[in-house]
C-alpha cells in the first residue's frame, strides 16, 4: 500500500518551540524589568500542556482548543512568577509565541521536497488559527491543517488519528506519522499509521542532548526532514 | 479594520467545474460507447447539488460530505441516461472527476500575488479530501483549507461563515468573501464578512456568457483575481 499523505506532529517535530518561546518571552517580559530563567520559564509552560489536554482527554472538561490552555497555563506561570502587570493584550500577545516559532533548520528544504510526492498535512494538538499562523510566518508549505481542532480530539487519543485519515479519505495504511515522539508514533502506529521517528536531540535543552534513539520498531528513523525526502525518494 | 484572510468560494469561482466535469465524463464513459451532450451531464450533475445540500440545511438528514452528495447525485445521473455497466470502482473514479477541475486562467497568477499579504482560505461547501487533491493537482497554494466539512453546514447557512471566521480567529470583518455568486456574497455580507465579486461569464457556458454583473453594493466587484490583487495592492 503506498504511502499518500504525510501527518505531522509540529511542537518539537518540525518547530523548536524551547528556544522560540524563550526568546519571545524575554522580548516581551525583560523590558517590563523582568529576569527570569527563559528556557526554564518555556518548559514550564510546556510541562503544563499535557496536564491540561488530559483533563479534555479524560472527559473532565469539554473540547478547548490549545491556544485556550496555553492561556490558562499562562496565567498559571505569570502568577507563580508574580508578574502581575500584564494587561490582556500582553497576555494575548505572550500567548502568541507559539505562533513565532522557527523551525529546524532542515525543515523547509525537507517539507519542500516532500511535497511534491505526498501530501503534507499537519496532524498537531495546536488549533487551527495557531498553525496557520506560524506556517505563514515560517514557510512551512502545509496542504492541509488537521489535528486537534478538526478531530475535536488531542493525541494520542485514537479518534485523532481516525478522524484525520479520513478526512484525507486515507486507509491509515496510506498515512506516514512524523514525529520527535514514540509515544505519539506508538499511538498512531496503534490506529494503523505508519511511523516516522525524527531524531530531535535539541528539543528539551543542552542537558539532554544525548537522550538516545528510542528501540522502537519504527518504520523509519531519521535525523532530519531531509534525510526523510531521501529514503522516501523525495 | 484591516483585512487579514480571504476566504474562496471554489466551484465556479477558482475552478472551472462544467467544461472540466464534461472533459472527465467523456474521457470515462466516451470509451465504452456512450455519446453524451458532455456539458449537459455536467450541468445536471451540477444541477442536483443545491437540491441534495438542501436536505442537509434543512435538517431532513444529517451532515453528510459533498463527495457523498456527488456520488448520490451521479447515480441518479446515470439512471437517467441508462448508463448500468459501471462498477463501483468506475463510479468512484467518474465521482472523483470533481478534484479534477482546471482553475481559471487569471487564478494562479492572483493567488500566488495575494498569498503574500493574506491568508488564502477556502470557504467551500466542498470536502477536504476534495479540496487538497484538487490543489495538489491544480497547484491552488493555500494556506488552509475550510469550509463545510470543517463547519459541519453548508453555504449559505450562517454557521458555515461563522465557523469558518472563528476557526481562522479573526472577526468576521477581517474576512473578505470571494466569490461569483452573489447569493453566497450576501449570506457572507449578513455575517459580517466583506465580500469581493468575481465576474466569471465563462461559468454555465456559451449560452450565458452575457449575463450582466449583479447590481449589489459588493466591497470589490472584479473580473479577474489579477485584478483583485490590484485592488488589495497585493
Amino acid at each position: 500500500m503506498p504511502i499518500k499523505a504525510l501527518t505531522f506532529d509540529v511542537f518539537g517535530t518540525v518547530v523548536d518551540w524551547r528556544s522560540s518561546i524563550a526568546r519571545e518571552a524575554r522580548a516581551i517580559l525583560g523590558p517590563k524589568g523582568h529576569a527570569l530563567d527563559w528556557p526554564a520559564f518555556a518548559d514550564r509552560w510546556r510541562g503544563l500542556y499535557q496536564p491540561a489536554m488530559e483533563k479534555v482527554r479524560s472527559g473532565e472538561r469539554p473540547f478547548a482548543i490549545l491556544d485556550d490552555l496555553h492561556r490558562e497555563n499562562l496565567l498559571v506561570l505569570l502568577n507563580e512568577h508574580r508578574i502581575e502587570a500584564l494587561s490582556t493584550e500582553e497576555v494575548d500577545e505572550l500567548n502568541r509565541a507559539w505562533r513565532r516559532l522557527d523551525p529546524w533548520p532542515d525543515v523547509l528544504d525537507g517539507l519542500t521536497r516532500l511535497k511534491q510526492r505526498f501530501i503534507l498535512a499537519t496532524l498537531s494538538n495546536a488549533n487551527i488559527a495557531l498553525l496557520v499562523n506560524m506556517a505563514k510566518r515560517a514557510g512551512l508549505p502545509w496542504d492541509v491543517i488537521l489535528g486537534a481542532e478538526v478531530a475535536r480530539a488531542y493525541k494520542p487519543a485514537p479518534e485523532a488519528y481516525d478522524r484525520t485519515a479520513a478526512a484525507l479519505q486515507c486507509q491509515p495504511g496510506e498515512c506516514l506519522m512524523v514525529a520527535a515522539h514514540p509515544a505519539d508514533l506508538r499511538a498512531a502506529a496503534g490506529r494503523g499509521f505508519r511511523t516516522a521517528y525524527v531524531h530531535r536531540p535539541a528539543e528539551f535543552g543542552p542537558a539532554h542532548a544525548d537522550r538516545p534513539w528510542p528501540a522502537d520498531a519504527f518504520d523509519f528513523a531519521v535525523a532530519s526532514f531531509t534525510e526523510l525526502a531521501d529514503r522516501l525518494d523525495a
